[in-house]
């Protein structure tokens, strides 16, 4: 299998970091092809401005960025650096995005990966979305360490359940440019982590890798399977089970 | 009043620019005084790492962001660009972010002025959070624009409800730092905007600055108003209506 890691934290000695090694060494071990994309390493550019559409987009003339990221997608004129971003991505079979939460999200970095690489063209299109595009049939799930504790992220939590918090990237982000998103790996209160407690997450993220050809993703409706009114995007009424509200109503419960 | 503007669009001849220019001219024709921070234009570093503590941090040892911060903060070693934006969030009563929405967050470079900005000791602490804090009294609000359609974000929609998807800003960043937060104002299907569609927002958008002082902001519940377990932080049995759930539970309904 080939896996790409997109990873973002300053520090390769942080909990994170450490993480990534064990990630690494654990596809490695069973004879797995591994690429890591380390953007603070890279000095990713984060912003995404004109400089991002250098041949096609005349300096100083108004950037709609949709337009733009598809006239430079289709005439092979985005920059080196996110063309190779996006080739890593069409090699890879299995995408695995490794950050710490700041701030409930992805850091500033690997959101403006998101917004370079993403391209309209590569990663979305108009009808092609969730579940449907350029990525399908690629497997992708986050590594996610977390300063605060559980309970904060629990059904009763103050920050709001943890799948619904990522859900803006995983479903919105990862399964809208048409990847299966395995369950997110998630890991709490890792600043003061003790080493023990990193030896027992560790252990499980190996457990995990081990077994990821196994693991279910998570069961999202694909937009253009016929469940959603087109082109509102509207879940038809009575396909949600009783009481399902909001996000919980995009995830099929058998 | 003073008004402090965070902007993040490329180009301000943009709907999100124009809306901008709305803004600051309503503002200032009823006297208040408006400052924006321009982050494209200002040239905002987006990624934290540690150059952002320059004195208090020895270059090469484990970097633990929290700990780096508070002790830049309280040491009065930030870097000048990140004190600028905290003296200038000091100053003010009203604080807008204002983005067009990308990926379903803010743009990189705004996500980058929270992470840095938002510093232990400015943004948060231990317990001052969620209605608590250095900001507390002051209002904050969100003007957003979506390429998307409104169908896409609505009740049903395959996004999520729009509120629902600025929850992890309005509530886990805003709300977090101690602001009182005003509904958000967003538009929809911006890109190709007419000319007209753009008057009719513009005259909406001004109705609501115009009436800002009367409008109630959302009624997130505080932590320490005794409606949470501390220290777990989830909130108590029985307080939230029959059928919430997730993100609805913090938010006071009467």
């Amino acid at each position: 299998m080939k896996v790409l890691i997109i990873f973002a934290h300053p520090d390769r000695r942080s909990f994170n970091g450490s993480l990534l090694k064990e990630t690494v060494s654990q596809f490695e071990s069973e004879g797995h092809e591994v690429k890591v994309s380390d953007l603070y390493k890279q000095h990713w550019k984060s912003e995404i401005d004109e400089d991002d559409f250098p041949v096609t987009h005349k300096k100083g003339t108004r950037l709609l960025i949709p337009d733009a990221s598809k006239e430079a997608y289709y005439s092979n004129n985005l920059t080196s650096d996110v063309v190779e971003e996006q080739k890593k991505l069409k090699w890879a079979d299995l995408v695995i995005f490794q950050f710490p939460l700041w701030w409930n999200g992805m850091p500033a970095i690997m959101r403006g990966w998101v917004d370079r690489v993403f391209s309209f063209g590569f990663g979305y299109g108009i009808r092609e979305r969730y579940g449907d595009g350029m990525l399908v049939g690629k497997k992708t799930m986050l590594i996610v360490t977390v300063a605060a504790r559980k309970d904060n992220y629990s059904a009763r939590g103050i920050n709001g359940p943890m799948d619904d918090i990522l859900f803006h990237i995983t479903h919105n982000m990862l399964f809208y440019v048409g990847m299966s998103v395995l369950p997110s790996f998630v890991t709490y209160r890792t600043d003061n982590a003790t080493e023990e407690v990193f030896e027992d997450y560790a252990k499980r993220l190996r457990e995990v890798l081990k077994n990821i050809d196994t693991i279910e993703p998570i069961p999202f409706r694909t937009q253009n399977s016929g469940d959603y009114m087109l082109p509102a995007g509207t879940l038809k009424e009575g396909l949600e089970k009783p009481g399902e509200t909001g996000f919980d109503m995009h995830v099929i419960k058998h």
